[in-house]
């Protein structure tokens, strides 16, 4: 497998560089090595400088020190950032995305940039799953996740569209987290779908997770629906006097799951009641099961604008999923469109209400996928178990909790009410404790 | 000319009230005999009821004994609504639109339904202008505008989708108010398209307005748009010490406007200033130019999905306007729309960076029409002067300010940041003291 030795997480390389006994230069080295070591079969990255380029900037920042894996699809103004396309080859952005001045404002060093799938839609890249090279790593953050899962860096940046942080996370077994549609400025991130795109993270841990989206959450003027987006919720202060009400699907959504994914989600949900959670059955609103096929027209017409140009100009270069979208995209009538934009909106009140008030929820306990990561590198895996909570604009975390039968990771999800993120990771935190998952990590 | 006695104001009819010099019944009574007298030639109402309704429900309560007139496309469980549409002739729904029942909360009395024109496009009702009857009232919201100029309510409610509050209010002599987009929740309003669609009222005074619509603000879950407008903002408290700044567009959006329009444009300019604001020659940036243009594409798409339907069954029922319209949307690629509902939120934040920071306006100046309103009542006016406000969903007053010389009202218009109202109305009221109007209309 290709492990190294686990990274450090980022509360051990603040503390460990306050304290001088590793420098910024030592840890990211360190990053560097395994990165180059673990290339050649983990391909997480599709871009490393030839040294590292290290950020001394800013010694005292939260993320001094830190390496970081930047998605190919997410603009830096030292590296190249091609989509992971090849009519974008060698692209050179003028500047970087306002996330990665944010990670660089805040001391982080910009290790290298990860694969992505072709523009974050299906044409995979290069990438293995970290626990078995045969295996797909999950897309479209695919160099992402594998390189948090691999030890190599404490921090990835991803992008979600459909199910494009918490699947590949979920896949190489770390925690992935989306927040609520706006949370973080997408301004330079390459969009494929404005009304369904968020910038996300894995970590190896929930705390470093609520770390780094402490530094990452900000509005900028150039990404309207992140600067529209002052409505956070202040969390109600009693949340952690009471037992965490934790609601279990009857019914999947996104279909059938595995019987080892559907195992891992009982034990836990067992564990937690034994812990003091109230958990309960929980019947989504008929209506929200039609989530997926309104984010696919979205997804369809909005790719269209952006990729419809290239896809005309040079379609030797684009891929044959990218051209279908583009073309199912143009082949809509503007009435459909509007009916799952409207939707949307709708929707997302309409779960608020039920999340709420109905069921009175602080949390959904779903899967993030049907279950461990497929065989074979052609298919990054089914995103419907994600997609309706994009669709939502709700927070969603993955988090790791076991193997499957292949020995590959198995993660459950966990889904809060939209502009509450805080209340849903603090929850998150709590459910990790009680995963058993480290032990299992550190001992391998 | 319809005029009768000019109606009290609201805080007269209050004041009114509560001294005892006058009860509910006798206030409303009398708003019902200046319906009933004026209506052969007004044309205010679509519905009067046979004698008055008269909410005596809640007669301390802050509009209580206030006749209201209440826009045909907007529900009330105790009077038909037909949308100004024979196909829906006769119709009576279950209940009250939001918007009403929070009025009749409010102890206000829903005097009768006004004229709208047909689903508040362009097929006009019957309504003619109060100072002269061959004259358009402008529309869409017509009879809730010359009800009040006639004096026969001193509050009606109003729709506008692209210059259906302001337009009417400056045609008929009256004062306008739309608000921010999401302001009054709409549920039970008959949308024509939900992307601009906003509540908004008519009174003789801005403090009137100003009365009204801290009563009527406030959001419904059923109206998404309006239950997730939570950034409210808070105005700077230091705005009443400075002098205003407003600006004058140095080239007016909508097209060329009269000269009399741009003479009482120039003259409260004038006096503005003597007063001690500050006027400033402003440009708008050049994209907004557009807005009228992406607006119509919404439009015609969100009436395709309203209408189609009603379109498809009973083709003689419908307008040639409204027919039009749906054909338009039907036809429009999801590509275009898309386009446009992004460029709507682009656009929103971009005139908020130019109002605020770049130009840093209290207000703008502009003109609400061309000029007086249109000879003739089948065509209802240009609503081009108000729809780029609307598409972006900033607020917007209009004030009657002068005559013209077909012996019309002319009025201005005053637009503010999107969820300054307060700012902006307070704004308003400061320039109708200096306008010079009130003494004209009691000296008629």
């Amino acid at each position: 497998m290709s492990h190294s030795s686990p990274s450090p997480t980022i509360r051990e390389i603040r503390d460990a560089i306050r304290s001088g006994t590793r420098t910024i230069d030592q840890t990211v080295q360190q990053a560097f090595d395994a990165a180059q070591r673990l290339q050649p079969e983990l391909q997480a990255f599709i871009h490393l400088p030839a040294a590292p380029i290290v950020n001394r900037a800013a010694p005292h920042a939260p993320l001094a020190g830190v390496p970081v894996g930047i998605k190919d699809l997410i603009d830096t103004a030292d590296m190249p950032t091609a989509y992971g396309s090849p009519a974008y080859e060698g692209r050179r952005p003028d500047k970087d995305a306002w996330v990665v001045a944010r990670l660089r404002e805040a001391g982080a060093t910009v290790l290298g940039k990860t694969v992505t799938t072709e523009f974050a839609w299906r044409q995979p890249g290069a990438t293995t799953n970290p626990w078995n090279s045969d295996h797909t790593p999950g897309g479209s953050s695919s160099g992402s996740a594998a390189a948090v899962a691999a030890g190599i860096v404490p921090l990835a940046l991803g992008t979600q569209t459909f199910g494009s942080v918490i699947r590949p996370a979920a896949y190489c077994g770390v925690v992935g987290v989306k927040p609520s549609y706006g949370t973080i400025a997408r301004t330079g991130v390459l969009p494929l779908s404005g009304s369904l795109d968020h910038l996300g993270v894995f970590t190896t841990n929930v705390a470093d997770a609520v770390h780094a989206l402490s530094i990452l959450a900000g509005s900028d003027a150039d990404d309207p629906h992140a600067s529209h987006n002052s409505r956070k919720r202040k969390d109600p202060g009693d949340a952690a006097k009471r037992p965490p009400r934790i609601g279990v699907l009857r019914e999947q959504i996104g279909g059938p799951i595995d019987k080892a994914q559907q195992h891992v989600l009982n034990q836990l949900a067992i564990r937690l009641r034994a812990d003091g959670a109230e958990i309960v059955g929980a019947d989504l609103p008929a209506e929200l099961l039609d989530a997926a096929r309104h984010a696919s027209i979205l997804v369809a017409v909005e790719a269209a604008l952006i990729h419809g140009e290239l896809v005309d100009r040079s379609p030797a270069l684009v891929s044959a999923p990218i051209t279908a979208l583009v073309e199912e995209g143009r082949a809509l009538p503007a009435t459909e469109y509007a009916k799952a934009k409207a939707l949307q909106v709708q929707m997302a009140v309409r779960f608020d209400q039920w999340f709420t008030e109905a069921a009175g929820l602080d949390a959904l306990l779903v899967a993030p996928a049907s279950g461990e990561a497929p065989r074979g590198l052609d298919y990054t895996g089914d995103a419907a178990f994600c997609t309706p909570w994009t669709f939502l604009g709700v927070p969603a975390v993955t988090l790791p909790v076991g193997f499957g039968p292949g020995g590959l990771p198995l993660g459950v999800q966990l889904v809060g009410a939209s502009q509450h993120d805080a209340a849903l990771l603090s929850l998150a935190e709590w459910v990790e404790g009680r995963t058993g998952w480290n032990i299992a990590v550190a001992s391998r």
